[in-house]
């Protein structure tokens, strides 16, 4: 069976072109980028050449870019940095809607002794910047907010709030793992101090990330050993996942394009389409500016979870809004701060597309999943066929 | 030019058979192994595969097998997480040889206010066992000691350091990076609670490690994010090098006969011969037990750059003890704690060799080294042709 892969904000399948320039080091030139010799030296080129390719799709300069392990890495490494260079700062700002990387981070920091304002969203998602503005203090080491996110697709005004806390001089850092690929992003033109990426999200291999971190900003390393990425952070570089990222930033940069014309109106088709034919569904965000590949849609009376299971029985791939992957019957958090009712968390659905989806695959997911839904519903004691809910929860 | 490497303590090449078993998962298996569907559980079955590989190798069980981005990652782990769980102890024991993962942040740590003792080693390079007793107190939240030390080889009674340790109710960490693959351990009959492995010193690739937890030790995450390594370490699995480094531990117990046999000959015959043809030369760590691949020769009266230099121009990959790398003139810390005089410890190379080096290598080695000293010191002002030293340095 054909796997139809719609779970690109989970992560992407490597590029062919990707791996194809990885493979070179991970046979002949597995060399020490560190080393004296040229056998060394040369890695260590491809390595800067790499770190060039990563900065032009950020509009940054090549010795603002650290390699790190991944997009949870950078997110640690901006906030710790931030709380270990502004000694007695301890009040960190962030939203309800984070990804784990900096929201379990910032629960962790308060039972060290932080503090941290999470900013609340509204119905559609999006970010309210009353409470966003009265959030910031003389006391604030960082705010860190999310680009895009990684549920909905609702982009932030990032630089807006950016430019805030500029004001304010307080560091600037926001994960922006969902949208570097998707939407343009020129930080020689901006306030944003700290960026983090995510290898694995743009077609590069897991286990690679980028802490993008402007020139002048003061920096304290979180992972500490050896000098390597000046110092900023320790460890033999990976070589491999760093050319095949440089490779993917190269790749992104090119798709751009694609990404907001072609994978758009697939997304805007499936959406559409999915919305049409099963009563009682909306998409979550659907009022805000969102990513072009992503769609979250709320079926009311069924379960996430088992959507899931039965269109994996038709090889598609998605993931459902709730936590479930951890053990928990929670719904997620990002819907739950948007004020979604707990009937309609409870049955969300995120597809995400990329560049190698296809009219095809969304033909089938339009065909699989309006008859899934269908038959859920009439097992659900809440259901009745009229489509009128008896109860309706929040 | 055919390369001759011979820096297998600075990285390794990664071995045919685990590029082999990582290229499926560069490819079409890209599922995220926390997805709900089965092709992102599919993935997370060879994931657990690859935990018990690495378990095995150490005689672990595969729940104590936490896998971060690197050794470096690994020890950061390790310190970090016995500063967070024994709260008020704020005393570090390491040596004064260790890698700089440990080195580095215990300095860092120092800043932050922790109290750090790093035990002396004598002249053969082994550890000061009685200071090591004394250093131990009530407020010691970790030992962190190296099994076997890059730059000689040297290896440490780890074991015996554990027990007094334990004895002592204090947490024993070792960055076993060197060790692991090159001699047995058996962490099942141990008094060892936390051990780092670093995959790209085994033929895995760069950016993936290993750090070993015993059960029942308290821990504290260092990299907090998702619910991945069961909560242990966040961030997206690097599934590709994962199961990379799974067959990699598979091969190294394998190839740990080989290792201590014709690796171990290859080094004595390379050592053996360069001693006997290069006057005024002499092992560093060459009196204690060793790695059976590691070689650290001071030739007295030239530097190690330019010994380097000229070997790379025969393809000869190697290492000067010094820190070069890192921008500083100093000669290794590792050596000078070894109280090997200066004008030594400044003409110090390591060679070290792997499973993939032959007798050509070591006969072509055992050819070029001699005449290349010979011509350097012949522009030492401090070398007299009969091989009078007329100064020496300390």
């Amino acid at each position: 069976m054909k796997t139809i892969y719609m779970d690109n904000n989970a992560t992407t399948r490597v590029a062919p072109e990707v791996l194809e320039t990885m493979l070179p080091f991970l046979t002949d030139l597995y060399g020490n980028p560190s080393s004296a010799y040229s056998f060394g030296g040369r890695v260590a080129r491809n390595i800067r050449e790499s770190r060039e390719q990563a900065s032009a799709l950020l509009g940054a300069s090549p010795e603002e870019i650290i390699f790190t392990s991944c997009g949870s890495e950078s997110d640690n490494t901006a906030i710790m940095s931030a709380l270990n260079t502004g000694k007695d700062k301890a009040h960190i700002v962030t939203t309800r809607v984070e990804h784990p990387a900096v929201k379990v981070l910032c629960n962790e920091l308060v039972k060290r002794g932080c503090r941290v304002t999470e900013v609340p969203v509204d119905r559609k998602g999006e970010l309210d910047m009353d409470r966003y503005k009265e959030s910031l203090t003389s006391d604030t080491a960082i705010v860190s907010i999310m680009w895009a996110n990684n549920e909905t697709g609702v982009i932030f005004p990032v630089e807006e709030a950016a430019q805030l806390a500029r004001s304010r001089g307080i560091l600037f850092h926001t994960d922006a793992v969902q949208a570097v690929g998707k939407i343009p992003i020129d930080l020689q033109q901006s306030a944003i101090d700290m960026l983090s990426i995510s290898g694995h999200k743009l077609h590069a291999p897991k286990g690679i990330g980028v802490l993008y971190v402007r020139k002048g900003t003061k920096f304290s390393p979180f992972l500490i050993g050896g000098h390597q990425e000046r110092g900023r952070r320790g460890g033999t570089e990976n070589t491999a996942s760093i050319i095949g990222l440089g490779k993917a930033c190269e790749l992104a940069a090119d798709r751009m394009d694609e990404e907001n014309t072609r994978v758009k109106s697939l997304r805007d088709r499936l959406e559409r389409e999915l919305l049409n034919r099963i009563p009682h569904s909306r998409v979550n965000g659907g009022g805000a500016p969102r990513l072009p590949n992503t769609t979250n849609i709320s079926f009311e009376f069924v379960e996430g979870e088992a959507i899931l299971l039965r269109m994996d029985e038709f090889g598609i791939c998605a993931s459902s809004g709730s936590a479930c992957t951890s053990g928990s019957l929670q719904p997620s958090h990002v819907l739950r701060a948007m004020g979604v009712p707990f009937t309609m968390a409870h049955g969300s659905v995120r597809l995400s597309l990329s560049v190698y989806n296809t009219d095809e695959e969304v033909d089938e997911v339009i065909d699989k999943l309006p008859p899934i839904i269908e038959k859920l519903r009439a097992f659900s004691p809440f259901w009745k066929p009229e489509g009128q809910a008896c109860a309706s929860g929040t």
